[in-house]
């Protein structure tokens, strides 16, 4: 068992689990490091990092293990940096700042290209094995320029024809991301809304139309959800929210114990903390913001205006002005190690008799 | 095999599954009988039938077939009658109906209960063996006199919570129904945008939480997807979609052929048609009344408005107004006898080779 699979073999992994480049916190290098130690694929979510702080994580990454690891980045895109949007949003966001005693920040946003190479170029330098991309399709050139490298380069699609686009780039294989999803949706060829296609349905028609393996995203949290994806033709899965609420994971405390708490129809897709439909678990920020939400500033913009609220809030002990990303299986969220997780999965599907 | 499953057992069925009962012609005594035939349990959809027509319906399913079928009702709801809403639906609708020279019509509803509780008669008259219920769950009253006449009932929920209300009810197994499903969302206790949960993710949360059998539905259309809904906990599955493109499927020839040409990206959910979201395959009707949708008449009016427009159309060959119902698995949507896709989902499960 485990040793007939494209993806472990080429990830040199055990089992096909890969840990899901979850930015903003929740990846901290002990949580990546004890997913690789456990056989599967720890990935850094590097998508708001600095070159810095990305070669300080992997670093401490590289002390904590000698298994491969990814480096999830985000594809940079044009966003409109709209003053009106901007004021608009702050107008929205100011009862919030009031309470929390928080100013009204001047945002800078730096240009996202040349962040963006400069982690292309932590990610050569550092010889990551694995480097997986979400919101968009890197440029072909930067793509061989890693290829060449020998890292290996995944892309996300939530849409059939989005995975085309990945394999024809030449991505070595595919995450594909169903609308149970938690955090950021990865849609960039179509419009998000067109694209919440759940994982039952989003898995088979890819595998029929793709070659490169196919990563299977949303929803999975246990032995059954693992073995379902295999048996719909994915090779692998991606999991995120079923990480959140490990030891290891950097999450705000408030943000695990919520999805410990929550059922499955408390989750919502918003644009209302980061300018870019999200699934988290929804509070009074998501539903107040709600009828605006088509105003407000695009991604990164309306993220860089409630960055301090959020984490404000989260020391404030105000969850209702968190962002609590989650995807639908909270009911699924245990808490302890990475390595439990993934050992429990593990037996669950060796173990595994379906009486037909 | 298909020896041990509680659901093939209660219902004297060879394979566990369903063919949805899915109402407004769909449902041909031939598809009934032919699914019935092929060891699965086909479903008359009477939701819209009147006593007299279920009756023809069934005495010519029996005509057919000597293998147990089932039924499908509408649970009545309270729905609001409102003359102002009606007439700005008539305003909305009236370019479409010049087109098609249509008149306005004079809607009238007759009384929902009435009729429901002549189908529930007739279902006891004629001894069928399975009644499976949407829209909501029947007073008690009416499930225990179901039960004493050895009627299986069958429930349909969208959430974990609607699940444990069909069982705290006394129905015998719960179908629950993923976002992914084509035609009318069965949400009855929560708003329906809440409750569009992904079958990957709904199937085991619900396992978890109830005890009377889980029917999988949404999504799922060929073994690939049968088996990954019994590997989630699921006793067996209802297909629609997978249905609607047979042979002997009443649905219109532009309906199959939206399917069989359509990819995952192209439903949606909407209210437009009967007042009550479902998913169907996007077009100008749907999009020309999305931003009216709020304020449409609820089910059952808007559904009588344009039931005149959706025949017309399809008489009229113009699909752009026809109500094309599909699922998300569009890509895996074939042509054929209801019995071939039966035995090729057999076929592809007892072959099943999962090498990991």
């Amino acid at each position: 068992m485990w040793n007939n699979n494209e993806v472990t073999r080429r990830l040199n992994i055990k089992y096909p689990i890969i840990q899901a480049g979850m930015a903003g916190g929740p990846t901290t290098p002990e949580l990546v490091a004890a997913v690789s130690n456990a056989g599967g694929l720890g990935t850094l979510g590097a998508g708001y990092m600095t070159a810095d702080q990305m070669k300080k994580s992997i670093k401490k990454i590289k002390r904590l293990t000698e298994k491969p690891f990814g480096v999830n980045l985000f594809v940079p895109q044009h966003a409109d940096r709209n003053t009106e949007k901007v004021e608009a949003s702050n107008r929205l966001l100011w009862p919030i700042r009031q309470t929390l005693h928080l100013m009204t920040p001047s945002v800078e946003i730096k240009s996202e290209n040349e962040q963006f190479e400069q982690q292309i170029q932590v990610i050569i330098d550092e010889k990551i094995p694995v480097c997986t991309f979400t919101f968009g399709v890197p440029e072909r050139k930067m793509l061989h320029q890693l290829k060449h490298q020998h890292i290996i380069t995944i892309g996300t699609a939530t849409t059939v024809r989005e995975a085309e686009i990945c394999e024809n780039l030449g991505f070595d294989m595919v995450v594909v991301q169903g609308s149970e999803a938690g955090g950021h949706r990865g849609s960039f060829a179509v419009p998000y809304e067109q694209a919440m296609i759940g994982t039952i349905s989003l898995v088979p028609q890819t595998v029929d139309h793709v070659s490169i393996p196919v990563i299977a995203a949303g929803g999975i949290m246990d032995g059954r959800g693992v073995l379902a994806a295999l048996v719909l033709g994915a090779e692998a899965v991606q999991m995120g929210t079923a990480f959140v609420t490990c030891d290891e994971c950097g999450a705000q405390k408030l943000h695990k114990e919520s999805i410990l708490n929550s059922s499955e129809d408390e989750t919502t897709v918003t644009s209302a903390f980061s300018g870019k439909p999200a699934r988290g678990i929804r509070n009074q920020f998501i539903d107040s913001l709600k009828p605006y939400e088509k105003s407000l500033p695009d991604y990164p913009v309306q993220n860089a205006l409630t960055k301090d609220i959020r984490s404000e809030a989260a020391k404030n002990h105000r969850p209702e002005w968190m962002s609590m990303w989650s995807g639908q299986s909270t009911r699924l969220s245990k808490k302890g190690s990475a390595s439990q997780l993934i050992h429990s999965i593990v037996a669950e599907i060796e173990d595994f008799d379906l009486h037909l």
